[in-house]
């Protein structure tokens, strides 16, 4: 009687589907469903091949392991960015979030995650290979760690200090500017810009 | 520099498709995108199927208008549904939540809408005509209005009263259970049961 308790129901099947998406309750991806019932057959078509090209094109920046289209972001090919510092974040929304200052001119490196042993996840989880094999390769003078700085955050900040101490390499943390707790994601431009110019030496 | 500004990017395509729907912001598309990029290919084309389905498979019920697979839904079809009962409901996730409750034995009508002059949703946008169809040719003793508490709701039922006091029909409206100004789809179970119960003649 129910379209929630009758998985032949086209609604039902795409609701449990949504329902997979981050930030996605049962309401919601029924009403997303409902949206796109009555939705017009162009658009929605439109949606599905996005969706389906996005995971196809998109793949991970050989350098940088930010998402990308080709075998190197445009942001690793790009003669003009300081070559000597080096962003690494969590995320590529993090990424897109530092861009979106101006303020900052030098290479990234998206780790994909952060330390949280309690989710199994550690630094094999994580892009902290390809990071190594840069700063081996690459004249990085300097490596600013811009993960959330939350306690997965730091503790990720603190491991990578240590674990490039033995390389020279000067590692320094956003500042406080963003707030405790939060995610870095969701940070202001002001608060960005502060935290990048406010950094410190870890 | 920036996926958002560069509408050749996968990613910036599908985030500005997902905006389009209801409760999309564009923090929330960015993440869902981005989300999808990570996600195994064979659930993003699970996900697209599903999609297409929801939109290609379902029509409105050529009796009570409400979302189904075939020419006529399963309640409609159902003979030990009573036949003399009917409520109104704006949307079919209003006739999901009624349904719910285990509380309501007749059938329904889905109108899609409320009326809404200052979006130009005047009665024409509404399924009223099929519902004027249902009540010269059923035996219907009594139709339940159950819109939601609001301005919109409580014009739309005042209009159907209006409308429907030549037929002979005895018009209904669900009792002020559910919060004034809020949304009948998100009404929790004991309110929807004390509104069914407490309906009042118009």
């Amino acid at each position: 009687m129910n379209a929630g308790n009758d998985p032949q129901n086209p609604l039902q099947r795409l609701s449990a589907l949504l329902t997979r998406l981050p930030g996605v309750g049962e309401k919601s991806a029924l009403r997303l469903a409902l949206a796109l019932a009555r939705s017009d057959g162009e658009y929605v078509r439109a949606l599905a091949e996005a969706m389906v090209a996005v995971h196809d094109e998109l793949r991970l920046c050989t350098t940088c392991c930010d998402l990308c289209t080709g075998e190197i972001c445009e942001r690793c090919r790009d003669p003009r960015r300081d070559k000597g510092l080096l962003c690494v974040v969590a995320q590529p929304q993090d990424r897109m979030a530092i861009e979106r200052t101006g303020a900052y001119q030098g290479l990234y490196h998206v780790l994909h995650g952060v330390l949280d042993p309690l989710a199994g996840i550690g630094p094999a989880e994580l892009k902290i290979d390809a990071l190594l094999q840069r700063l081996h390769g690459d004249a990085v003078r300097e490596l600013i760690v811009a993960t959330s700085p939350n306690i997965e955050g730091d503790a990720t900040a603190l491991y990578l200090s240590k674990l490039l101490q033995p390389l020279g390499v000067r590692v320094t943390r956003i500042a406080s500017g963003v707030a405790v707790g939060g995610e870095l994601e969701y940070a202001d431009l002001n608060t960005l810009h502060r935290a990048l110019a406010e950094r410190r030496s870890l």
